[in-house]
């Protein structure tokens, strides 16, 4: 992107006389704000100077855009519930308020507006996807220079700042687990492959495969939308596709727990019908019978990391620089995999 | 507090023509100002009028201000993560965004500031309590006649609009459940008596073992803080009492569930040694073993309905009307209870 430099060599003038005409601020000849203005727009300069002028940070408002899903009470999962607890707390210390919006899953969505209308000073997009209108959303935040950052969800574009888990592993030691306790036909029921950290588990599931030699079966992957239910309703298939299974990885636990109270409302002993480790390590792991093997991922953790992050790209003179960071995830063993 | 009418009585003018003063629209005389204002001072209305201007709705934002509990992850406690869900689904369908703030429990809060800075528009309060402070705070909002609403909290004060539950029947059922199945010593681990939930549910228990003719033994009351682990440190008070009680109430799921945990560790066989009745109807309730017996609240329900009043409020000439709203609550029998 364009320089303040660059305008002002273009324009022939001063770089403090490019600062008095985008900010409007002084007398300035009608001639000369008319050439910095040419400038500035041929180098799409301006769109920088008002993000610089957002970055002043008005509203006192850091946002939180979270997807709406129709009667799923989003805060009552574990994943947003501590995510948003991370938030919560960096946003608390720095005395900001925490603004939260709902966007439509898959839909554009015109986070622009809600800078030049002052609600936000920077925004935090969660539950975000690779589908092609949200991408494009969060890219032109990017392209206008605007202080955001993406949680648990990546992107190529080196543009996009993003705070995620590294899943790959996660997935590959839950898979792994499995794997040195003699179990090879490994199943694995994951999310909607929307998702980066869909992807990451997969990509972890069969790196572990691979690597014992027991590449994984297309057959025995199942895909479910991260619900209960949708555990519930793989108990099915997976139920069908017993006698070729020795053990199953899930996505995440509330999955893991909706497959086995499916198997079990379908006559399966469990866990020694079919050894399950789940994944998070949400409350529930802990409190269910048999208690989740798990992968513990640290959501409060990226939520306040990615907070602290915005809040000290707003008082650095540069503005947020592009980040990406990537925490760790680790393996939690309780019966759910012990037969 | 004062109408439009009484100010324009008392200054010998019409409605029309205060109005027009204190909204300082079209040309009066000075000496017909200086009454108007001269009698809405007396009688207090100039707030009136600011609280009315702010009713207009300038930012776009419903606050909700909560309590800060140090490592406490609010979002991923299923009291407020339900309320906060309700409250956001209200808050979504009317287009406003939903600005989170926090305020230190037993504190003093500035909410008048959030109105005059118009950071809100209207404001929720949740997790409020008797501690004077706060008290004082809210009072002083329903004075300046701001538009607000107390969740799950309710106050003698008929100027502080809340939405409430019954937690008065739902502790009687609870204990009446066990009386039902023979039970005569009943103890109740019951959260803080800041909470008006909390003295509420504490006369339903006391209500059920009169009316049974087996009055509450005052030994056999414990308080936590509706906290897990401050019910599995009451395990050990409990323990101590194993002889002389028949069972026990408690005011949350998550201290029912520490509870028991803790007089497992203790050796004791549960739900054998002492049937348990938890109060929330949370997720995990259902997901412990035993699962809980327990007394369901309309938690999302509540939160919607405050927004709702509140966003009402906003489209209504006359402002927000004082109101108080109590929902049902009904009993859910699994196995804790049961033996």
């Amino acid at each position: 992107m364009a320089t303040r430099k660059e305008v002002a060599e273009l324009a022939g003038v001063s770089e403090a006389t490019v600062s008095r005409v985008l900010n409007g601020v002084g007398p300035i000849k009608e001639s000369t704000r008319a050439r910095v203005r040419e400038a500035a727009e041929k180098l799409g300069y301006q769109l920088n100077a008002v993000a610089a002028s957002f970055a002043r940070g008005k509203s006192g408002n850091i946002g939180v855009v979270l997807p709406h899903v129709p009667k799923v009470h989003l805060f009552s999962t574990f994943y947003f519930s501590e995510i948003l607890s991370g938030i919560g707390e960096a946003v608390r210390e720095s005395g900001q308020g925490l603004l939260l919006l709902y966007r439509d899953p898959g839909e554009a969505y015109d986070y622009a507006s809600l800078f030049a209308t002052q609600r936000v000073d920077a925004c935090l997009v969660l539950g975000a996807s690779y589908q092609p209108r949200e991408m494009e959303s969060i890219v032109r935040m990017a392209e206008l220079g605007l202080p955001f950052c993406v949680v648990d969800q990546r992107y190529d574009d080196p543009r996009i700042p993003s705070v995620c888990a590294d899943h790959v592993t996660g997935s590959y030691l839950a898979t792994k687990h499995l794997l040195d306790a003699g179990r090879r036909r490994i199943g694995f029921l994951n999310g909607s492959a929307r998702y980066s950290n869909s992807a990451d588990r997969a990509q972890g599931y069969r790196k572990a495969m691979e690597e014992a030699g027991a590449p994984a079966d297309p057959d025995l992957i199942y895909e479910g939308n991260y619900s209960r239910t949708s555990g519930f309703e793989a108990a099915s298939a997976v139920r069908r596709d017993l006698e070729r299974l020795d053990a199953l990885v899930c996505a995440n636990d509330r999955m893991a727990i909706g497959l086995i109270q499916g198997l079990r409302e379908q006559g399966c002993r469990m866990p020694e019908a079919l050894p399950v480790v789940g994944y998070d390590d949400s409350d529930a792991a802990s409190l269910f019978d048999p208690p989740l093997t798990t992968v513990e991922v640290p959501f409060y953790e990226m939520g306040k990391l990615a907070a602290e992050r915005l809040l000290e790209g707003r008082k650095s003179e540069e503005g947020l620089r592009p980040f990406r960071e990537t925490l760790s995830t680790r393996l939690i063993v309780r019966k759910s995999s012990l037969i």
